[in-house]
């Protein structure tokens, strides 16, 4: 059996998992990022966390995989501008680990790690090709073509995110305008629910969140629309039909017909589903109509980690 | 010098050219389609154009290329439901060919082999990955990855003219909704000019085109744009803003940034193709934008013919 340091690095807490390459974690930890005491701090804390992890551990480790957000170099293993981790511009992260710890290092972008997760440890068994779509903060996305991650020219490549489904629509941080990231990002879609909700007094959703804006989360949402609440069920067909009008763009331009949906959004679960199926289904080519496929991601706690590990398993 | 068997097989008529391996056409010849005739009608007339073609001919013949409408299945040499073919269903033109000349034969879709024509003997010498977009009746596209074309799943990938830019948008035949070819195909574009003319009296077009719809064809757009009116060049504009956004999705998903444009509607020109290259610009990802190139295509006059040969240069 193989073993694979996988690390998890987000905007506040680090999570590292020693996973095998059956996708069982062995032992994990979580460390603080300290993300305000800029790039030097947080590689300093990766590789604390990854030597309490490996203390006492005599397993052989293939390598460290690192899934982080912002937009990645995985050649080189530098990362750029990831949100709230100010004052990072270019910085590598993947040589500091190599030479600590004398493995080879894969820095991926983490949209890009989940679907490697996917396609490793989860259901890639089942399917060559597809597009992973993780539903958080942001709308990310990797696509993955014969079991490989596909980067295109510069390793750009996946930004589903910034598909547009409506060229006049609300701006997006991207700069452009009517993004489905503009439309289905948590942000966006808790400032519109916010806007609406004034406007339906009688939903559930306002005694949930008792005009506490913070409140406002998915799970709120899933919890009115649980109990029955209209609008509530509203919001998150609303969010399928912006999703199945970009999948069917994508499905016509690459002829891709499987997604697979992660992140805390997706738990908004069937309802969410069916109206992202029902959309694409009747948008997308006849050609294609038949092999249309929107799943659920099997990872679901740790995904994280999972997914950071099996770029070490996927790169060999 | 090698040569190959172009065959652009049209509505109308089929032009089949011989074609050398450095592009150059030896001899081209030109026969009725006789679509009404149905299959066998059409692929007798495609023998008989060839073997004119080939009558007197010495030099050696790699094989034949045909590039047409439809769906197209080019492992078996299939043609599915082409626009303007009424009672086809799915009809093998491959293997009757190359049974009658002893050749190999290559199948394509008509944009796809636009894609192969300008790989192999036009913008291709300096561009390994690029998306071909042919603006005609239709919006078609062939997506070249590292000098090959990219099918996906099933062969259908590259339909760029189907990609939403506003899913509340107008119907497009494909049964979806605001697909860029519901706004950028010429039969979608002169419906929308005509209901726009009515509130723009004093357009120049007016007066060209006397009130006949059928003269509001792309030529007398550009003719109207050339003397300097306003309302023609703002439809041009226009067409270049969808344009533009649909490339920018393009771009986003699969990392290309290179567009060459092809196809009648092409022709207009320089103010098309600024007004494509600022929105493009403006709504791609800022790590994309510095690469991000729209080209006139290379082949313009026999782009069908050679695009067909060049099927059989790729092929080899």
């Amino acid at each position: 059996m193989k073993y694979a340091v996988g690390v998890d690095l987000g905007g506040t807490s680090i999570k590292i998992g020693l996973v095998s390459q059956d996708g069982k974690i062995i032992k994990k930890v979580s460390v603080a990022t300290e993300a305000h005491g800029g790039p030097r701090k947080v590689v300093c804390n990766i590789k604390k966390g990854i030597g309490e992890l490996l203390t006492g551990i005599t397993r052989q480790v293939e390598g460290i995989g690192i899934g982080c957000p912002g937009v990645v170099n995985p050649k080189i293993g530098t990362v750029e501008n990831p949100p709230n981790f100010h004052g990072w511009k270019r910085v590598n992260i993947g040589r500091p680990l190599s030479m600590e710890f004398e493995k080879v290092v894969f820095v991926e972008n983490d949209a890009n790690a989940a679907a490697i997760g996917e396609l490793i440890f989860g259901l890639g068994k089942k399917y060559n090709s597809f597009v992973m779509v993780t539903l958080g903060t942001g709308v990310g996305g990797g696509v993955v073509l014969n079991r490989k991650l596909y980067y295109g020219d510069f390793g750009a490549a996946g930004e589903i995110g910034h598909i547009t489904i409506d060229y006049k629509g609300p701006k997006c941080n991207c700069g452009s305008y009517g993004c489905l990231e503009a439309y289905a990002g948590n942000n966006y879609l808790q400032k519109r629910v916010w806007e609406k909700l004034k406007q339906n007094r009688g939903s559930l959703l306002n005694k949930l969140i008792d005009k506490n804006y913070d409140l406002l989360t998915p799970y709120k949402i899933k919890e009115a629309a649980d109990k029955g609440d209209k609008f509530a069920l509203s919001v998150i067909e609303d969010l399928g039909v912006k999703l199945g009008a970009a999948f069917a763009s994508v499905s016509n331009l690459i002829d891709v017909s499987t997604f697979i949906i992660g992140g805390g959004v997706a738990g908004f679960g069937k309802p969410l589903f069916s109206s992202i199926r029902k959309t694409l289904s009747a948008r997308v080519l006849t050609s294609l109509r038949p092999r249309a496929k929107v799943l659920s991601a099997q990872l679901k706690n740790e995904a994280g980690i999972k997914g950071a590990s099996a770029l070490v398993f996927h790169g060999y």
